[in-house]
């Protein structure tokens, strides 16, 4: 690949989804050096289009050798999808950020968050920027991952982390649009008096809470909580690191919020801990409780404080110490699950590709 | 007090909220021998009248002597309510089961969750049923410690509870009728385009969580947080226990759901501990994900699972093991705030007063 003056040719897998709305927009306000957009979508979705810089574009169907003239391919599509088209896109010579699980977990493809492990994005374009295949393919963690991650981070590099245990409070916008619209509808519904069948969700959402994010495994754990498991164990290098989580869905339109009881090997300073979070890039620390103040996904437009949805940010506030453990600190984590989550995580790695290309 | 053929004379105090109406459905329900009821309301509900057994009583204020011929007062109002109104009602008396926070840490009186503690009406029954004054109150816990409780007493029972930590997800029933509303208002208002401004809650509620209940004391945990870990030392009569609680309002209508994470002294099996569950008075297990089965406030109405709102139980599920420590344990509990939380464990104390009288 050729790092042309006017930008790359980007691909967007899923463009007409949640994470790819996010996707679009934020390739534009960060002015990421797009020269040609290649939007794709489901057959569901043929013959929409959408808009990029001003300008529509034509979502297209993938197809064999569609990749070919792309520099960068996004995907933010099914598993399914990655499973049949990443290797393909990396094969042709694009460097694929894929925002799927299929290869979060495997040994030769890094997993991403750039602020917290992005040396790993940096050797591998030293060392293979030639190479094609797997070596071009990056992997954007779970949305419930990268948020924890980002705050654990400082964290672990001061006082050693032993274990971790986690309450997820997540919107239905994890799900998809379908999946926001149906908690909106329904809740529409129940407060006219009438009811509206689930079908995204396994039961009613509005003004419900479902323990079931993902499929059930053999131990009685989701799919959900054990990729914030093992994808948080990746990311932090820590294999053996002790770690418990529950995913709950909870009936919000946007952001995931994290209840997150750490347990470190050294003892701390409680205001030492805010200021290393404070200095942790792409973290803002919101913790004045006698303002009101920690971090929420819809404070509502009249309040002070700065909501995470549409924002860029990990929210981080409520840091307290846990005495029920020596060197406990429990934290209150939310963002939004679309942007860092997902589709400005995979923007910031595609970033820092370019960074080391040119 | 003689226990008169018909029943009791029953009062009220805070008929009329969120939780005093679940209190005298429920009397009715269980057929609480009521001779009389005397329901209290606040001046602003002056002139209200309350519906019981299919007859009008109008509310009254609270005023001096107003407890004379009062056999059980519960209280169901706000703690200054209690504060001023429960001595004077025991003094004249009668017995009273307090939900306020105001007696709760008293070492001398006793804070029941009956199927947990039950053993404490009986013993005071016996030793006090000639007193008056303080040894004639019972408090029921904050509804967030009830059910957690009511789940962890079984487990302790058998294998030694060393250490929890608690996430809660706690509806806005919990912060009465008009939280409720706010929530239905705002949440129809946002569908509608429109917003409204918060005033039972620090920010909007709708479709947001907020992790501020109570206030917020010098450690950083609010109020909530510590009753809910200072009522379970002294309920399980564990003063020691290890505990860590976060507190969560979530936009829910009704019941509240906890993250439980539990490290027990003793070995475990998994079956052993839910057979436990199962056989624990009050507790009912919903535990089979295959099935997609486990607790939940409001599961809808087409759903095969039992909602815990407006039901008595507390329910337990995705009950896990936590291999994260030695002897760990994940559970997920859902019960009606109002209910099991508030007026039905008020109710189960007169209940077991009275079969200590007879």
């Amino acid at each position: 690949m050729i790092a042309p003056s006017p930008g790359y040719r980007v691909a967007v897998v899923g463009a007409t989804g949640a994470v790819g709305t996010q996707l679009l927009s934020i390739l534009e306000q960060r002015k990421f050096p797009v020269s040609e957009l290649i939007p794709f979508a489901s057959k569901r979705s043929e013959g929409k289009s959408v808009v990029f810089c001003g300008k529509n574009y034509l979502c297209r169907t993938l197809a064999q050798g569609c990749f070919e003239e792309v520099d960068f391919a996004f995907f933010d599509a099914s598993d399914e999808i990655s499973k049949e088209w990443v290797l393909q896109a990396a094969g042709s010579g694009a460097w694929v950020i894929d925002n799927s699980a299929v290869f979060r977990m495997d040994s030769d493809i890094p997993l991403v968050v750039p602020e917290v492990n992005g040396y790993l994005i940096d050797s591998r374009c030293r060392h293979e920027a030639q190479a094609t295949g797997r070596s071009r393919i990056f992997s954007g963690p779970n949305c419930s991952t990268v948020q924890m991650v980002a705050v654990l981070k400082p964290i672990h590099d001061q006082w050693n982390i032993r274990r971790v245990v986690v309450s997820t409070y997540q919107s239905t916008s994890g799900a998809g649009t379908e999946a926001v619209r149906e908690l909106s509808d329904q809740t529409r519904a129940l407060l006219n008096g009438s009811y509206m069948s689930p079908s995204i969700f396994q039961h009613q959402i509005a003004f419900n809470c479902i323990p079931h994010i993902g499929g059930f495994r053999d131990d009685g754990y989701t799919s959900e909580e054990h990729k914030l498991m093992a994808e948080t164990r990746k990311i932090l290098g820590l294999p053996e690191l002790k770690i418990s989580a529950t995913a709950i869905r909870v009936p919000t339109l946007s952001c995931h919020a994290e209840s997150v009881n750490v347990e470190c090997e050294s003892a701390f300073e409680l205001l030492d801990v805010t200021s290393a979070l404070r200095r942790q890039d792409g973290v803002l620390v919101q913790d004045d409780p006698a303002a009101n103040l920690y971090p929420m996904g819809m404070a509502g437009p009249e309040s002070p404080i700065e909501s995470a949805s549409g924002k860029d940010g990990v929210y981080v506030g409520r840091v307290r110490r846990d005495p029920s453990v020596e060197n406990g600190l429990n934290l209150w984590v939310v963002s939004d699950n679309l942007r860092k989550g997902a589709a400005l995580n995979a923007i910031q790695i595609g970033e820092r590709i370019i960074s080391n290309l040119q």
